[in-house]
């Protein structure tokens, strides 16, 4: 046997047990009469002790033991003398009697501890090291559990874990598929799934109420810092609901798991507002909530002459609370930023409402204090705030002040990583409009179903047309989202009209689900959680990376592994294809 | 609300009740003053009444109702004057005021009840009806529950759910990968994993010394009846344990699965032999232990001038017991069956020891009735058993009499679908030999690690080699198999190398894994169950087809949805690549 214990077990009520544990050599130190050396597993750090007078080879031998070796000890709990409140096994050490090297360990390249010196690059080259570090298993952990009380929590209520195909049908519609070579079926090509809609569709035609799954899926895309090629869905679906009956089950998901995991209780419903109250106010279909500055619509600085505003279609402004002391560099800094091709504002007009009842703008040749008292009226502003206006085009100047918003929070640290805000947003638009093309695509995908009342418009404005979508954000982040689907062939008919394809076309990728809908499908919807993002969220980070085990770099390499990598000609040959 | 109850929930004591319910039309019955239909979902079967005499508009509309019709029905829980015993709901019946036709349907391709008279084709490609019927969702169903089970029970005992990557690295070794090309890499690809092997030792070196997942994977092998290009596992490792401790937490969770589903309790440890007794008494090293059948080696027939005998290198037999009645037709077809080139014997003897103490076998000619005799006396033989037997080379013999074995069992009834046998099977050899090539090839993988005991015949006598390698085999069936494996460096070398692998090979393939044993790579094992084959095997069943929700069939297609297809031009150029 290994070990009797773990290496987090040990307590003061052990004291006089003999005992065997394992782990890895965390460090040591060379007291000359004693030697302690620091041995690390999942579960903690244990210290063992090593006499130089009651047993001088064991001592020689434990001095020899390297940083991360493996290694087996046995003997005896004994009292501390001097205790370490820090950690759960400080009351105790082990009196060592044998110590056995179960594996040696070259050096590694950054050290094994909660502050690593290694940068991003050699920690993912020796993911298998890096993951040794606690605050990265206890991320692996978060999402173990996570993903565990999911289950539970939807098996209790009924829903099915059932696990659809990852060998399935390319789809040249939304994000490329990665495909696979089919050696058996020369010349043709699997997909995997970007998700298991169409599937779960069929699920629920087959009369499966209540399904789940958690499930990879894959997408081909141009890696951004915070993506990955393949990533982890909680993807569900039910029969016989409507909107509100999914937004409740999950809603309850969520609070689960904040209850269950992390002790936070939201006593009340998640707050809700539509689509086009997230963009009014926010700028955004995952506005952030832990703090105000929502936008204000500052109409009544236009028609005074400044030409800038007069001619803009909108003039936004938030108030940073308190921050009227910004100062001058600050302010440049703010205005260099909006100005950065990523946002693409042409400049930052400020107000200061200081203190001292004084005001003072960054256009003051164009406006009265008059004019800015009257503002501050209107829009409630108070002494010590400020007041930071983009203007231009709605939907433009919208956009950039939500980047602008959710950048001064983060200066003004009032993104606390410790609170979470959720909120669904509901009626999404069903279709968004390519500006240079004027093609319609779906907003969610090409099943989402319009609104019952909407539907008239779908001829004469589909752009108009609201959706039964919806999505939860929470601290500006999207969890997920979902929607009530089509079940009705002709509708689903429709629909891909509207969004170019042919009849052939639609029948040829989806012939399948349209066909499928003429067998009594029942009313369904559902939706889909990001778990990467979900775990992230949950622990107050923005970067998905460290929650998964291996991931890829944005190269969609591993670099641990070497993977992708060439093949075989062999290999090419049995496939039947060739490297262009 | 689209429905207050499901379809199987409705009982006595709610008669009187007003309720909502939806479901899909099963059949309905046109008394003249009464019409019943009954409405199906998941849960149940419901029936409605629709009286003639009450409201004649609303009976003339059920009347219209076809099958698989998606319907709500509102109404009041009423008893039924002819109650129906068989289902649970059968004491009530509906007594509807409204009935909206949620969904129409068209007359489905096959039946959609427990027979179906659809065939397999046709249920494929109409797989979303065919998973309506009650027996198939009832297999999905089970699926669900061992699945949950597994992790409630792994979870119990400290093991964490880690997500290992499904685009990974293609490596020659083993069966053939599926491949995916790389966009962002041109001419690289990634491989599906045929298993997270690799990956769960590396989270081992990690020190998650407990791992699992239940996990897709990938084998692009020419499909035999009962095999998929796509699989799942329940995929384990365990760091600091030897064999035992990886039997004792598996075959828990073998009996856990059985008692929480089946309500089956095995009471003893598990049987196990190890795999040379299993050759030698069963020729099968996944033994079916529902019946005896025993080999025995019949030496005693050589020598007697019986030159087939004579010559081969073992005579073995079994007894089949009380089948001394067989007649020659019987004996015939058994020893065409043996002939039969998947089998490959020459020929079947037969001894049928009667019940009124005679002797007739089919080499009369060159043994006496004492002969017979004898052999009865030394191999326990009864009046009224049959004797069948096979000889020649002892491994082919072994194979040939492991399917007889079966066959006969099948043909006796003896291999029964409600009891279960599970036996472990140690020790299995580490190498196997080609027989052409002499090449050797690692029997379970190149992971595996020998036994330290037969280290030294490494160099001098590879074949020999026994491995730490365990299989848990249930009713003929491989439920899954693992081994203790190589954690040191220079031992895996040795291994590659014995396999052909030259340095360079070895270390571009699993480099990475090498690597990584040389930061303190802890003694670790594990295990892999077949989730399919498990859930197949616990009912009874032989066939892992049905317990997939979708399924490929023998070319690896999907004829649902028509996978895998062309791709469009400009995908191919994309990718990069061309077909031959």
């Amino acid at each position: 046997m290994f070990r009797t214990h773990t290496c987090g077990e040990l307590r003061a009520s052990h004291i006089g047990q003999r005992i065997t544990l394992s782990g890895w050599v965390q460090k040591s130190r060379d007291l000359g009469g004693m030697t302690f050396v620091d041995i690390r597993d999942r579960y903690g750090i244990t210290q063992l002790a090593f006499n130089m007078d009651k047993n001088a080879s064991l001592c020689l031998e434990a001095r020899k033991l390297g940083r991360e070796f493996v290694v087996q000890a046995k003997g005896t709990v004994i009292e501390r003398s001097s205790k370490n409140t820090n950690i759960p096994t400080g009351e105790i050490e082990l009196d060592v009697t044998d110590i056995k090297v179960l594996n040696a360990s070259k050096t590694p390249p950054f050290t094994i501890e909660d502050q690593t010196d290694g940068g991003d690059e050699l920690r993912m080259q020796y993911r298998y090291l890096d993951l040794r570090r606690n605050p990265v298993q206890q991320k692996l952990l978060l999402r173990n559990k996570v993903a565990l009380e999911t289950r539970k929590y939807l098996d209790e209520l009924g829903f099915m874990d059932v696990e659809t195909p990852v060998l399935i049908k390319s789809t040249p519609e939304g994000a490329r598929d990665f495909v696979v070579p089919s050696r058996m079926n020369p010349g043709e090509f699997y997909a995997l799934p970007q998700s298991p809609q169409t599937f779960k569709q069929l699920l629920m035609v087959s009369g499966i109420d209540r399904y789940y799954q958690i499930v990879k899926c894959f997408r081909d895309e141009d890696l951004r810092a915070d993506r990955q090629p393949e990533f982890t869905q909680i993807d569900c679906e039910m029969s016989f609901v409507e909107q509100e009956d999914v937004l409740n089950v999950f809603e309850g998901l969520i609070k689960h798991l904040f209850a269950e995991i992390k002790g936070i209780h939201f006593d009340k419903a998640f707050p809700r507002m539509t689509y086009d109250e997230a963009i009014h106010m926010y700028g955004s279909d995952k506005p952030d909530l832990r703090f105000g500055m929502k936008f204000n619509y500052l109409n009544a600085l236009q028609g005074k002459g400044f030409a800038i505003f007069d001619q803009a279609e909108t003039v936004l402004g938030i108030v940073v609370e308190g921050a009227s002391e910004y100062t001058r560099k600050q302010l440049d800094e703010l205005t260099e930023w909006v100005k950065r091709p990523q946002i693409g504002a042409k400049g930052l007009v400020y107000v200061k409402y200081n203190t001292d009842g004084t005001v003072k703008s960054s256009v003051d040749k164009f406006y009265t204090e008059e004019d800015f008292k009257e503002l501050a009226k209107a829009h409630n502003i108070q002494p010590g705030d400020l007041l930071l206006i983009l203007s231009g085009d709605l939907a433009k100047t919208q956009k950039q002040m939500n980047e602008l918003r959710l950048h001064v929070a983060q200066e003004q640290g009032i993104r606390n990583t410790g609170e979470f805000c959720p909120v669904w947003v509901l009626d999404f638009p069903l279709l968004e409009q390519d500006e240079a093309s004027g093609r319609y695509f779906a907003m969610h995908h090409p099943f989402t179903s319009p609104k019952v009342e909407d539907l008239p418009l779908m001829a004469s404005n589909p752009g108009a047309v609201r959706a039964n979508a919806y999505d939860l954000a929470m601290n500006g982040v999207e969890l997920g989202g979902g929607s009530i689907r089509i079940h009705d062939r002709g509708l689903q008919e429709k629909m891909f009209s509207l969004l170019g394809f042919t009849p052939e076309q639609a029948q040829e990728q989806f012939g399948f689900l349209m066909g499928a809908f003429e067998y009594g499908a029942p009313p369904h919807g559902g939706l889909a959680f990001g778990l990467d993002r979900l775990v992230a969220t949950m622990s107050g980070e923005e970067s998905i990376r460290d929650f998964i085990a291996f991931p890829k770099n944005n190269s969609g390499r591993d670099t641990m592994i070497d993977a992708p990598s060439a093949l075989e000609t062999a290999q090419l040959n049995e496939l039947g294809i060739k490297i262009n």
